[in-house]
């Protein structure tokens, strides 16, 4: 990757934007220049990284000069803004929002199940919804074992997928319960200290939130599968960072067997199972926050159908289910191709 | 009823011990003497009932001379050693623990559901677990929609199913973790601030827990259809006392229409529909807290399988599921048959 990449971060205040940086240690993402950018009102604050500090810039047109690969996690209304200003400067674009990722002329793409569909000319990758990616996580790798035909998801979402305002809202609400003052709720829709509430986003005209219409287009857009059926329930709890979801996965045939699931899971990038029943120990958000991992466990036939098996499922939200994906999608992207740098 | 009833307690300070006594004042149920009994350890405790202290007595046989029904919620161990010696001294038995609940020779009983399997000469009587009841309350009533075949159930378990000791044990934990102090679990087998677990009873061959295998196999019982389908997943959410189930039912033929879902449910003993799309108002603990009924919402077509459709469920655990099934099990038993008293 020759003497490294320029980056800029779209949305570099925000909770995967943080991320995005401590990753980019961590992993040494080849950062020769960074350009940390945010709205009018975050600029000039300053974020450490890499023993130095870096000054958040407004976002403008001039920002994506010069840049190899911008990271955006801003929302959909700015990534609409600026993905193709960014693009038109040179840049490869990879996006956390939800604006292009129905869009059939950009890939959608979890690296571990579809990096294929990322073509050499593409400049704009989506980044997709988190629970469709911690569920893809558990679920993509079982296809080697049946066709699967539909998927029965139940999801116990955290408070980071509705940013660090929301994750800030629990801890303030949660104290004034405990304290016994009144709950009186900043950023969430109903109280959330010791309570959990449908998702709140849109519910459109067949019942479903645009959280569960997310999962169900994007999991049959990566995994290719127009036909895909998938039956989803999107809940927010009161836990900070990681999602877990209850998986039901049919299968066209009978159910391969908990060894064979074992097996292929354990074998998975990406995945490590956790299914310990004598010691009762399986997925958990304590343990898959700040994690690369997804975990997967409750492996078992579905007692209720012969070709279903259960699983349950959990993963960092703003790693995995955001800029940890994101930075390896970036990742693939430059090992296949360093003539771009 | 006479000039009231005797009434025994066994378990009295428990946390389901509590809502009886609530319960009997709020109901106005007719006590004319009230024994509250618990193990040696809590003999001595006064508790307040009807304006006055009434002491907890240590179980004894004597306990249960005279007494017209007696409410058991310390446990199957005890109820197993105390059911029999109460019923021998005529009392009738309303158990709460699991003893005797698959006892073919024991009505299992949600009033609304299935009260006519109550005989007359019936003397023990078992008050199912808690997420069963709850489950059922919601989906017996869809029976007259088309025959239910099989149910897909996760569930958000509050930490009241698991006593008062749970409840502060979340409630400690919490406020450890918010001072940024250790979170050092008392009751629970992992970390309950801002966590959530699988169902913490032991797991059997086929991998499911203790709880579930309750729910299967208590559901084909209250709803005599030993053919019923169930495939449920417990999970432990850090939630203080209502308990939600995310539900899909599946019919035998074509679903029903969400309004015939809704006017059938909204005509239902015990059940009310909170179902805003446009408001984003749905069932949540925060609101079925203290509530007797359970709160049905999220009705909507399953676009997984023409023949079925998911809920969004939440009920009181302490409450409908628990003691106040088990005081309406006895309201109508004694509406029934006055001459007991």
């Amino acid at each position: 990757m020759g003497d490294g990449l320029t980056v800029a971060v779209l949305g570099a205040t925000g909770a995967v934007g943080r991320e995005f940086l401590d990753l980019f240690e961590k992993r040494s993402f080849p950062v020769k220049e960074l350009r940390l950018l945010a709205s009018e009102r975050s600029a000039g604050t300053r974020i450490p990284f890499d023993g130095r500090e870096v000054e958040v810039q407004a976002v403008s047109a001039e920002s994506f000069a010069g840049v190899d690969v911008a990271f955006f996690s801003a929302g959909a209304t700015r990534s609409k803004e600026w993905a193709q200003v960014a693009v038109d400067h040179g840049a490869v674009v990879i996006d956390n929002s939800s604006a292009f990722r129905m869009d059939p002329s950009v890939p959608l793409v979890v690296p571990e199940v579809n990096f294929g569909a990322v073509k050499p000319e593409d400049k704009l990758i989506a980044n997709p919804n988190c629970c469709a990616i911690i569920l893809l996580m558990a679920v993509a790798p079982l296809r080697e074992l049946g066709r699967i035909e539909r998927l029965i998801v139940s999801t116990y979402q955290s408070a980071s997928g509705g940013g660090a305002a929301m994750m800030q809202d629990l801890l303030d609400q949660t104290t004034d319960y405990l304290a016994g003052r009144e709950v009186k709720p900043n950023v969430t829709p109903h109280p959330y200290a010791f309570n959990l509430f449908s998702h709140n986003t849109a519910i459109n005209s067949e019942g479903a939130n645009d959280e569960e219409a997310k999962v169900v287009a994007e999991s049959r857009k990566i995994l290719d599968d127009p036909s895909l059926k998938v039956n989803v329930t999107c809940v927010r709890v009161p836990v900070l960072r990681a999602h877990c979801e209850s998986v039901t996965v049919e299968f066209d045939r009978a159910a391969p067997s908990e060894e064979a699931v074992r097996n292929t899971l354990a074998k998975a990038a990406g995945v490590k199972v956790v299914d310990d029943r004598a010691g009762n120990h399986f997925p958990m958000p304590s343990e898959s926050s700040g994690q690369d991992d997804v975990l997967v466990g409750r492996i078992r036939r579905d007692p209720s159908n012969p070709n279903a098996l259960c699983l349950f499922v959990s993963g960092d939200q703003l790693l995995k289910g955001a800029a940890l994906n994101a930075v390896q999608i970036a990742e693939r992207l430059f090992a296949r191709s360093p003539v771009r740098v």
